[in-house]
Order: C-alpha cells, then structure tokens, then sequence
C-alpha cells in the first residue's frame, strides 16, 4: 500500500501517544489519537489514560472543538462502533465532522469493530493500515488477547553470557546488574499478571510483586499466578501474603482439601511476631484457585491463559522457572521473550530454558531480535517469535 | 595524566593504521605511525604490514623525509630498541631528526623496549600513555603474548538466546545465519593458530581452516591445534588432511604408538577417489604431535599454550567444544570472549560453555561487555574479562 507521506508524522505522534497509556488501561487497548484541521496544523491530541476514562478520540476532539470540522483524525487503533463505559468514538468523529479518518490497525474484535465501516458509509475517507507494524507493537498485549482470546505472555529471564540462571549449588543472586533488577520491576508493574512456576516458588519463595521488598505499592498490583500442577504451594509462601492478588492454578485431579489449606491459611504465616494477631485475621480474600487438565508433565497453559483473559488479564510476565518457560515455549504460547544477559560465565548450574519440545535443530523455536539495549552492565535483549502468533504475515 | 588536545587526533589515526596489520605481522605486533612536520602537519604514515617487512616508523620516515625534522612522530607502541630483521627505530627517529616522540602503550619485552629511554637520553621529547586503551586494544594479541609468555586467546561460540550450541540430538547445522559464519571465517584467518578439542573433532569432523570448505586458501594458514588428551585422533580426520599444519596435543602418558600413527597417515585416506594415488603420498610434514602434562580431565592448558607460543603463535582461536572451552576459562585462560547469539530457543541440547570450574554464583568468570553488533539476524557480543589477565588494572 502506498502510505501518503504527509500521513507518516501525525500517526507516528499517535503511537507516541498510545504509549503513554502502557499498564494502566488494561483490559482496554492503548491508543492516540492526533487531529489535525483543514488546513493540516495539530488541532487535538490525545490518548486513553485508564479502562473507564475517555477514549483517545473523545480527548482529541474535546481539545481541538470546532477546528476538528473538515479536518483529519489520526487513530493507532480503528474507532470503536459500540457502546461501552462510552459512546461509540465513530459517532463522535461523525459529529464533529471530520472530513477523513487514518487508523494503523483494525480492530479485530466483533464487538467493537465496524468503525471504519460506519465512517464510510456517512462519507468520511478512510485510511487504513498507517504505520501498522507500529500501531501493532504499542498495543500487541491487547491486539494479542483480542486475536486470539488469551492473554499476551511476555516471558523474561536473566542470564549468563552463556544461558544459565543459577550456580551449580543453586545460587542466583546476583546474575544481573541493580539496573537490569530496576528494569525488570518497571516491566512486571505493566503487566496485569505475573506467573512463576512452583519449583520457583519452592526455591526462593519469591513476592511476585512489582516492585522490590520493602517498598510500597503504587497503583494497581498486577495478579501473581503459581502454576502448582500438584497442589504443593506451602500456606506459608509469601505469595500469599496478601500484599497483592493471587491466583493458584493446580491440576483438576488434585485433592480437594487444597482449597481449603490454601484459601484459609492466616497472612503472614510465617511471621512469629504476628502470631498472636492470627485469630483475627480477615478471611482471605486475595487468594483464588482453580483447577485446569494437565498436560505433559504441567498443566495445559492454553487453558490457564483463556482462564486468566476470562479474568480481564490481557498480559503476562512470566519469570521463574526454566522448567514452565519451557511448557509455555513448547506450546507456542510465548509472544516476547525479554532477556537480560550479564557479562559472566559460569559453564554449569542451571539453565535458563527447559525442555521445550524440540528435538532437532530444525524445530528451534526460530524468533527475530526486535531491540538490544545496554542496562547497566548487562545487556537486555527483546525477540519476539517468528512468525508471531495470531499475526497473518 | 593530562593528555595535549592536539595529540588525540593523530595517536587516533596511528590505532587506525596499526589495525591495517591485522592477521599479517604475527609473530610482530601490529604498529602505526604518524609524523608531523614541525608545523604540525602530516608528513607520513605508516604501520607494520607483515613480519620482516619495515617497521612502521620506517615507512612513515620515509615518506616524510626531511620534513620529520623537528617534527613529532605518534607511534601506538614503544618505538624498538633492537636490531632484529631491521634496524632499531629509535636510531632512525634520532637520524631523522624528530624532536619528540608520543607513545600510546610501552613496549613490555625486554628484548626491544628500551627507545623511549634511548630517545630521551638523546634530547628528545617523549610522551607515553596517550590513547592507552586503544593502542592497547588493537594490539592486545600481541601484547598478551608479549606480558605472558602465551599466546592471546579468544573463545568463540554460537548459541540460541537459550545458551545452546546443539540440539538434543545433536544437530547444530545452523544454529547462526551466513552472515555470522562468514564472520567467523573472517575472524579465524586473523589468528595464528585455530583450536579445538577431540570431542568436536570426533562429533563434527571440523576442518578447522579459515575458509568455507571448497574454497581456495589465500595467504598463510593458521596453525590447526587439536586438544586430544588420550590420542584419539582418527587418522582419517579431516583435520588431518594436509590443508594446513596440524598439531595434535596428547597427554605425555599416551601410548608411544601414536605418533607412527598419525604422522605416518596418508591424506584423505577417507576419500576412495584418492585410494590408488595412497603408496605415492609425500611424507607427512604437516601434521605436528605433542605431549603435554595431564591437569584435571584435560591438559594443563598453559603448558600447551606456552608450546605454542614458541612455536611463533601470538594468537589462538579457539572453537569447537563445550569441554575444552571450559578448561580454558576455568584455567583463566581467556583473553576474548566472541559469541555469536542466534535467534532462537531450544531449551534442551548441548550448553555453550561445559564446566568451568564455578562453584557458587560468587565465583563466576565475571567480563565485561566491550562490543555489541547485529550479523545478519544474530548478536555478536564481544566480551574480555574482568580484570584482564596481565593488566595491571
């Protein structure tokens, strides 16, 4: 398709401003929005800030008034047609007049599709397709949930030069640099689900939070998922501390009493200093199980992920664990691996990746690397499958 | 130390020109000159091009006759104070009449340091240490070699983002695009001599030469090294045939047979075609044999190292082997580490990198990432330890 070049610079300021919605406007997408009036100056700009706010048109719009009459509206993503939490955005660009409408990427979900169509039909040009690859790649968690009804999985692990996360005797900390540790957190805290496996979970009982011990939550705390095929998460666990959400997913064939053990245990178990507070601890409501059909040696992690979008979860950060990244790269269910690389050898010790169903060199699980920053000391490198799933081309 | 501003422009030319001999004045170091005339402008260049060829200083003498006069001469390593193939430069410095003369690095042999001194005593002007690190870093295999007494050693690798070099049923062909083994090949002809150990020569049968197979050989070939500690070198190998010079490295208790063994075998004894042509063979001049004392599973890998050195290799490239790699990095015997990082994932296969002698994560071979460059679709990542072995910082 031939992109009019003077459309280039107004879409890309729109996916800049899709952006700035990253993490907080889950389970809605990100989007910008730019309009410019008839003579082609920036007339409104806007983008959706949090699920229930304004969408990015309807700010746009408000900023630019009557100059928007005639003019043109720049959209990363294609203008709903439903009513939601708000109006449709179609009927409002409609009724501002706006003479053409260009949108990076369709919207692939029934409900709210059909704005592109609707603008047509009233005669307003439509665009499609602008810098689609961009618009694709600042909204992917929420066009991957969209696509394919589970959430998008964005797996990170820290390594070795040489692929190991652990020492021979099981130490790991630490691999990476205090950056690369600051990085991860700003990435976890995006993320509306953070998944660990429960040999993880056994081995350095971690938060699963989204930010460092010690310090305060701001915002929303995404979800902590144990993937616990055999119903072994200790009460005890600081994931269930209560300081956040979580959810364990164990096999359908496991005990019935887990529900209990688990659902009852008092916070902060483990604590001495809290014990004599036990009685009257508020009954547990931050924590949740549910049980899914195994699959392999694990469980089926396709039916977790639908599971978790049922759940409004549209992304997740998956860490912990080689032996889970290994399922979820086995059954395809990895969208972006985020890899941070140290500058160390260690020639023994545990790897990063278990065995993910490849036998022969030709069924690697081929990707494309997307970005190579330096972080600190360390190296951070973003690939993403190749193809990628739910994506045509 | 304070540097001149005016001296950073033509040491920095000087680092260019000595990087011109790279790969052709081994066993010599690679050296560039600059001289300006006493006006402060260029008058002559010139760098080491090939062992017994003129000196770098030689040549930019030359080019600058009587203008070096009251000139300023940058040479990237301390001008020589011997006699060897060609005349010391510190007397031709003096002969020409250069008025001072700016060093980047200190010659560390004691055999030809000793012209700044001379230089000196003689009324000139000398200043050493500027742009250290770079007239350092483009001569590193020499100077390693130089401090000591073994050669430079780099290791190569290429793994998945997962830190594998195979797959679990041990197919490695290819994990990394063309563009990153033409890159490899590129890297093997600068070096002296190419390493690998028995289990990739019994697994993969290299041929260990610096060019795809096929393909005619231009200019000298490095020296093929293999690390067979119990003698179990085929003499089928195609290590063997005859291309370049092997050295076959056992342990000094290794049956005395071997050598008949292999020093007598006729080339491409595997190819049938050559069958009839076997009885009028020359005698085989270019397969070596060594014995070296066991350390660990292996060799002690500094005692072949100090062989080799003495045999006139600056530089070792050593590929072909998790085990072997190992050993050396364990040993500390890794100057540069080039690993070429593909994208994909495995999860199962061979690691990169076998024991390396790492306990707890506190004991980990720790470097410092100097180079970040995309071949192709792959990563290449140039690393050096941290501390560099012979630095003093």
């Amino acid at each position: 398709m031939e992109i009019p070049a003077e459309d280039i610079a107004p879409m890309a300021r729109a996916v800049e401003l899709a952006g700035h919605g990253h993490g907080t406007t889950s389970p809605n997408p990100v989007v910008g929005c730019v309009i410019l009036d008839s003579a082609g100056q920036v007339a409104g700009e806007g983008f959706h800030a949090y699920a229930g706010g304004p969408h990015a048109e309807i700010v746009a719009l408000a900023q630019a008034g009557e100059r928007a009459k005639g003019g043109t509206a720049y959209v990363t993503l294609e203008p709903c047609d439903h009513t939601g939490r708000t109006g449709p955005c179609s009927l409002a660009l409609l009724d501002a007049g706006v003479a053409r409408v260009v949108v990076g990427v369709p919207d692939p979900t029934p409900k709210a599709a059909g704005g592109a169509a609707r603008l047509r039909a009233h005669g307003v040009e439509v665009t499609s397709g602008v810098l689609a690859e961009q618009a694709e790649r600042v909204n992917e968690e929420w066009l991957t949930c969209a696509r394919l009804g589970r959430p998008h999985v964005t797996w990170k692990f820290a390594a070795t030069l040489d692929g190991r996360s652990a020492a021979e005797d099981g130490t790991s900390q630490w691999i990476t640099s205090p950056e690369a540790r600051a990085d991860v957190h700003r990435l976890r805290a995006a993320a509306d689900a953070i998944v660990a496996g429960i040999g993880t979970v056994l081995a350095d009982d971690p938060l699963l939070t989204a930010r460092p011990a010690g310090q305060a939550a701001e915002g929303r705390a995404p979800l902590r998922v144990v993937v616990d095929p055999d119903g072994r998460t200790p009460p005890s666990a600081r994931v269930l501390d209560g300081q956040a959400p979580t959810l364990v997913a164990v096999a359908d064939d496991v005990r019935t009493g887990i529900e209990a053990d688990l659902l009852r245990a008092p916070h902060h178990a483990t604590d001495p200093q809290l014990a004599p507070d036990r009685e009257s601890d508020p009954p547990r409501g931050d924590v949740d199980l549910i049980r899914v059909p195994r699959r392999g040696a694990g469980l089926d992690l396709e039916v977790l992920l639908r599971e978790l979008a049922a759940r409004g979860v549209v992304s997740v950060f998956l860490e912990g664990g080689p032996t889970l990244a290994g399922s979820f790269v086995g059954q395809g269910l990895v969208d972006r691996v985020v890899a941070y690389v140290a500058p160390a050898l260690l020639g023994s010790g545990r790897a990063a990746l278990g065995g993910a169903g490849v036998r022969t060199i030709g069924e690697s699980h081929r990707l494309t690397f997307d970005e190579i920053s330096e972080i600190g000391p360390d190296i951070r490198l973003i690939a993403r499958p190749n193809p990628q799933p739910g994506r045509e081309k």
